[in-house]
């Protein structure tokens, strides 16, 4: 057991201020840097041998996103302050506490916060997972040439 | 796909009055009949065959309390609503919102809910698991042993 296990071990971690939590490390969001995305963290808050999935919580800042990827993995996330937009697959949808979002395998997806609030959500995923696959210029075209999808990726924080 | 799981697949489920979802079922808390609860329901939030995790929203109410259980499947748990205590091994602690509750594997527990509020929260589990084990009179004895277990299971909500 690493020190960061010991530490999700402790029966209890007492919920801090502004969405921190007692020995859970607050990261960037990715390590890779291919990716296009804006004022993103990303805390781990189960992730153990013994459980087959993770819970994370990732917080994009006001005006902020995730990026735009799919991959074979799927998400369950519950969104836990804040409000913003999605997309999911052709799907753009306001979002707002506790509504929940299913992100299938190999469908387009990424989060918005409005440009006055911070969007927070949990995210559930499988342990072992794959990696997220990023739009191609001809993927990105295509996405765009739906306009509702195109307002989204333009400007999606504003027009919420 | 049956007809929970497409409900389950729809982009977003708007959150709806007194931690509801659309499309979700509120559902007793065990079938199991053997096991001592009092006013608990479940709301089965993501789960599908795509998915190694599941996860749950379990309500309390007032005074009302999970079954003393425990079982090889460990639960990642975070409190989404109200106040109450909990015992996790021979640890009793007050718990609020956003504070994160781990439940190792073959370890007791229970979730009690305040005298005058709802105790609600998220559980992650593995979507395949064990049955949980409820205490022989011989364990009960061994854990009531302990003064604050036994304050804590015998009249835990009032205390807390």
């Amino acid at each position: 057991m690493d020190e960061r296990t010991a530490g999700r071990r402790k029966a209890i971690r007492k919920a801090q201020r502004e969405y921190r939590w007692e020995g859970v490390e607050c990261l960037p969001y990715k390590e890779d840097e291919r990716a296009l995305f804006k004022a993103v963290t990303r805390q781990i808050l189960f992730s153990d041998p013994d459980l087959a999935g993770e819970l994370r919580y990732f917080e994009v800042a006001p005006g902020g996103f995730t990026s735009l990827e799919r991959h074979e993995h799927m998400h369950g996330v519950l969104i836990l302050r804040g409000r913003g937009k999605c997309l999911v697959g052709t799907e753009v949808r306001a979002i707002e506490p506790h509504d929940l979002v299913t992100v299938p395998a190999w469908t387009w997806h990424q989060f918005r916060a409005a440009s006055d609030e911070p969007l927070g959500f949990l995210c559930m995923v499988d342990a072992t997972r794959d990696r997220p696959q990023l739009p191609t210029e001809a993927e990105l075209a295509e996405l765009k040439a739906d306009a509702k999808i195109a307002a989204f990726l333009e400007d999606g924080a504003k027009s919420g």
